[in-house]
């Protein structure tokens, strides 16, 4: 699930300037999707040919320009040069396993981040790298495969006639950062529910099932982590980041979300401590369990061991063992046995081991 | 206990201009009171109407609406207008569950922090998540339930003539604010006597109930920690807050504030530290106890185990066995026996093994 | 041994104006002694009534009140009004669980810091607050109980007639503080030097015992912290402090202060560390322990658990058994044995297990 | 594999202007090669003797002079010569064991960095301290040993006609620390892969061997932690040095290389933890194999301790044992026996031991 | 080893002003010897009474003083008149228990730092106080016993004409300074061999030997610790030290220092780390082990067990047991018991046992 997928050996020591893509391959085609808001209205189109958004470059309207798929290098380097944006800045966006950052360039600035998205069917988690390129009145997005994680900014593009139409592109990357950490929440949310419900269960029983259940947990919030902590330096950087594009009305906005990823922060801690907990909680019971064991096997053993003993002697075959002979010999062994048993039962007891 | 509803799916991606509750609708109504205040006299007055809200905002006198619950999207709508207040600061207002935060806006600022109160009956904790709203003269709180946490502000309102009554809003904050942070402190302190008396009850015994007790409260102080921590940075925040609305001459009771939550924290940890001695205290005992049982187990089998094969020897059945014929054979046996329990015990007794 | 007394229901929610005693009544009346210091002479005296201090209030000579009890309320009030201090300062002094802090205000400052003191006979260590009011030529000290940590600085006022006597009432105050954090030093040291005695012990014997003890210097050691901790923080503080009244040549006096509490810190964390090296200690040789009487009970069990089975093949029943009638059958069963309890022994030895 | 060669005895306490080489030889011969750059052309050449570098001194081109093998003093105080280096510096470089750092001189700054490489054969990585010095239009680097981690950059320099044979020597140097920081993470995805591929084996099965690879991963990224980390901090004063070398074009490169090795530190951080996480699960898998050792041990003890007490007791010799003569006595003791198992196994299923 | 000599208690509140011995007295006399310091000449020579040291102070040649010995109270004292030192220092540098630390006065400025010998024969560190006093042009060193620590710098300066003899005397001191950092990481270089060595030797066996060696390193390691840590400190200061006495040509130098103490400090954590990882898997293989046992004993005793039980059934003595008087019974019973043992042994091996 992580970002983490190893480096290359061909990919060490590229220049900065090299335009190729880093990461693998997931889908097939690279598709361009448009939004060109003005405050009346708002045209969604699907663009064929890079050439296309040479239009919107000089248009006075808000222009969301989404690109799905990184892998095609010409593609990339089209978009630089429409666009007049420096090729070690694409280079970074064609890095999908770079950690998240922030840098200002000439005409714009760069954002990136992990983009999380929870398959409720397959109960996984997606991970994505997405790069967004502010610039004024021009917000490029970049990702390696279509999700849906920008609805909810899709319809509120489509249907409010403020705010979001009206405020320009550094409020639009606003929106995609913040339900980028929104869906951090969400995630860790359903993770926590899941973390929570099997304290529950570990004081009724423990197997070697929940042992599984807690490590597998433990493994995926260390990849949460992986992907979530890096964001909240990234966002510190953004809030000191020296531009003009991010509007005085928006700052307040950009500082939102650092209270947001904090937030997400504290829960991926929070639940880190409690899924600890509950490991430490598996050690002691199975402690105990191992204690009760032994006790079971002490007490069967001490209380038997002696008795087997006796009976062992009077099981000799000496010719001269005088009690064999004595009419009531058997009943006071068994006598003598009942009192040791009774005496061992009162130890017990008076110990409390049971 | 904890602040830690998961977010819901659909509150994902929300504009922060969009007025929605965001939490769990726990009061059935909402209830408005007003307390007006001016050096001689106080009113306190329920509201019905947002609209009677008017006639507070331009009276010279300092004024507390408290708003107990949060659901009704058109009041709180209401209040942004009457009062002027930015809709995204009222959004944060809508969720609960957000994290203690800080924000000054044109004319006021915004204060938001978690309020804890012990429940003796049922032995929990209730939380709820204060917002205040400081402007000139009006201070408005929200809250979802009703609860008695401010009643020792407003009994002091009624009684005092002076401070609390002149010195403004600002004021009246710091001290509904001092007052969440004092019950933290009195919660913690709750909670600190339990844990310091479970560590006597742990050097007379150990059981499984020892262990689920130090378990919840591991998780109490957990919840305790997610819910009181992020204060602390709120209130360094606050302390460098950039609004006038902090008179000068309150600003070392704001900074005090941040003396009582660091007093808080380092409370929290202490408990947290003793509670971790004490689950190392019971692990060390269970580890003892075991030694003990295998002792026990081990000094049987050690003394017996030989015996039996002895006294299993001479009942063996071959016809041509001398031993058996001796007329003392028996009784030697019994001697060998004998020496060879009183080795092993001086040896174990050598051995300190009792 | 901590100042953490848990805080009264009744004290939450107090203003900060109110001079109401928040502690535990200790002393059972207030005394008040002053000292009244020209470079030529020393006057000490009792004091019976407040209205006395106001002679010293105006005098060109060093005035240092030591008041003891702190529970009379008018008596604290009658002080604020003869000094000018305000009633928010000596509301801080009355709560005596409160956090080591230091506050200016307009003719001087306040510091209050934990006074601990070892008492050889009960080997305990009794915690007091003590608060300083530092003004121009006069000195207040506040604790709840006589104690006797300050008699050094009392014998070098006696005796020497130069720095000490002409330097201010802040240098005076320094004396007092640096009196404080040696004590902090000299009690770890004490702790320390108990503490790595017990390793000492350790390597001979372990017991429960041992484990009690190791428990009950963690305890102690973490109630040190809880009360020398703060204090760093506090110095970091009052090196910044906005007041005039530390004058330039006594603030290297205040800055050695820090040295001071970073070495008892240092010494605190040195000594937890050993004591947790201990517990480690003694854990691992609790296994070592176990591992012992477990190899022990093997080889008794692996070597006789085999011999036994055979002595109780040939002791039973079958009217047909041909080895019975033989004449050697005994002794050869006897040998059989003999060669597997070599076989055994030699095994054992070679794995190292004796 | 650590840079930790320990510090002999006579190289404590030589002067920083003392030209010594401190570490241990490993290259037979000093080997010098000389890359000559210019926009339109590029010239490689091995150097035999120091004099030729004058000719590279005062030419107009970019000159990148690298030196294999650091033991020949009198050679490298030459090269103190020729390009004015003080000697403080080559003394540093002299230094193999040092610790990453850069500084700053008169006419130019110096930089070290440890440089890793992964050898495929031998599975083990070969470390090598890297020192640059960047001077206005010269780079001289300084090695022990020759690897070939610098093939990319030589490549570029030879293939492209741009940005790299342009820009100066301050890009040379950040190509060179760039493949260097590349390589770091490229390593640890190596090392990583291996570590989350035992992660898979681990819940097959566990044994004595995979607590050797643990602790030999433990042993492996300590060592590159304590390679890499130390970079961290020499890059965060590098991108603060004062010096106007690096010209402000280049300084978002230097920056780029802040975030990779945040990047690695993150990786390596990472892998640490699944390790922790990967022993801690193997510590929780052998204490549950433990306790189904000890259960099924108790289980076979429990139920044929008592059995065998039975059968002992009727083979005793007692002369008057009336059960031994019923018909049935035999058959009975079978049906008690049959129930007594029954009753046992009962037990064990109610307890869910099976 | 350590420094923390416990503070006495006729040693609390002592005045800054007064110059007593705080430390254990372990020279017999105080040796003075002069280093006089011209770029042409050096003269060593030793000083019998404090008045000959009025001659070095007003010469123009650079002079260091090494003071060994401080018990000499009068002596001190006669310095600071001499030299114009204020008490304060004085009294510092009589506290050889105190921290290292740094502290600018009018005419100088004042160093300690912990001087750590490693004596060959003994396998112990020793530990002495050393305070470095840096005039113009005069150097005084303090320390309680004479060591030869100093003597590579002592050789320079008889050797090298130059810098040393030229630079100063607070480049005196840096050398000074850097010889005794050099000595820490040439201690943790010999601690740090043992230590890895001791990693070879875990894996091949371990015994109690192994515990108690893992812990005298801890302990060891420790000490080099609080020795160690608080002189990164006392460097960070003594850069930003507010003193013209450093010259600037040699303020890369004391930065240097810092390198180089950073260093020790990685080191110092590294081998810690080591350590730390040695004791966990000491702790894997005694858990091993027990396993280990454990399995050999349930081995035996889940075959034996049974066949005890059988052989005990057919050594009844009831009259009526069909069994014993059939022809082939003991055969048959003698084949139950192998199938038996088969069937244990081929679980065992399913099951992985062996």
């Amino acid at each position: 699930m992580s970002y983490l997928s190893p480096k290359k050996k061909e990919n060490i020591g590229l220049s900065p300037y090299d335009l190729k893509f880093r990461g693998r391959k997931r889908a097939d085609k690279v598709r361009i999707t448009v939004f060109d808001i003005t405050p009346e209205n708002v045209i969604e189109t699907p663009v064929d040919s890079v050439e296309e958004l040479r239009l919107y470059r000089d248009s006075p309207s808000i222009t969301w320009i989404n690109v799905d798929g990184l892998h095609d290098e010409q593609l990339i380097g089209d978009i630089s040069t429409i666009f007049s944006i420096p090729t070690y800045i694409l280079s970074d966006v064609m890095e999908p396993s770079s950690r998240p950052q922030t840098e200002a360039f000439d005409n714009g600035f760069f954002v990136s981040i992990k983009m999380l998205e929870f398959d409720e069917k397959k109960n996984t988690v997606a991970v994505d790298n997405l790069s967004l390129i502010v610039m004024d009145r021009i917000l490029i997005t970049f990702q390696e495969e279509e999700g849906d994680v920008f609805d909810p900014v899709r319809e509120r593009i489509r249907k409010h006639t403020t705010k979001i139409r009206t405020s320009g592109a550094d409020y639009l990357a606003f929106a995609l950062l913040d339900v980028g950490i929104d869906n951090y929440i969400y995630i860790l949310g359903v993770y926590g529910e899941k973390v929570e419900e099997l304290e529950g269960k570990l004081i009724l029983n423990i197997s070697k099932e929940t042992l599984k259940i807690i490590n597998s947990f433990k493994h995926e919030l260390n990849d949460l982590r992986i992907n979530i902590k890096p964001a909240k330096e990234m966002l510190n950087s953004l809030v000191k980041l020296d531009t003009e594009l991010i509007q005085e009305e928006n700052q307040k906005h950009y500082k939102e979300l650092q209270d947001n990823i904090n937030q997400a922060v504290d829960l991926l801690d929070y639940y880190r401590e409690v899924l600890y907990d509950e490991l430490s909680m598996y050690h002691s019971a199975m402690s105990t369990k191992l204690n009760d064991t032994m006790k079971l096997l002490t007490i069967f053993s001490v209380i038997f061991i002696p008795l087997t003993f006796i009976v062992g002697v009077y099981g000799m075959n000496f010719s001269n063992m005088p009690e064999l002979r004595t009419h009531n010999g058997y009943f006071i062994v068994w006598g003598v046995m009942l009192v040791a048993v009774l005496v061992m039962l009162w130890y017990f007891k008076r110990k409390k081991w049971f």
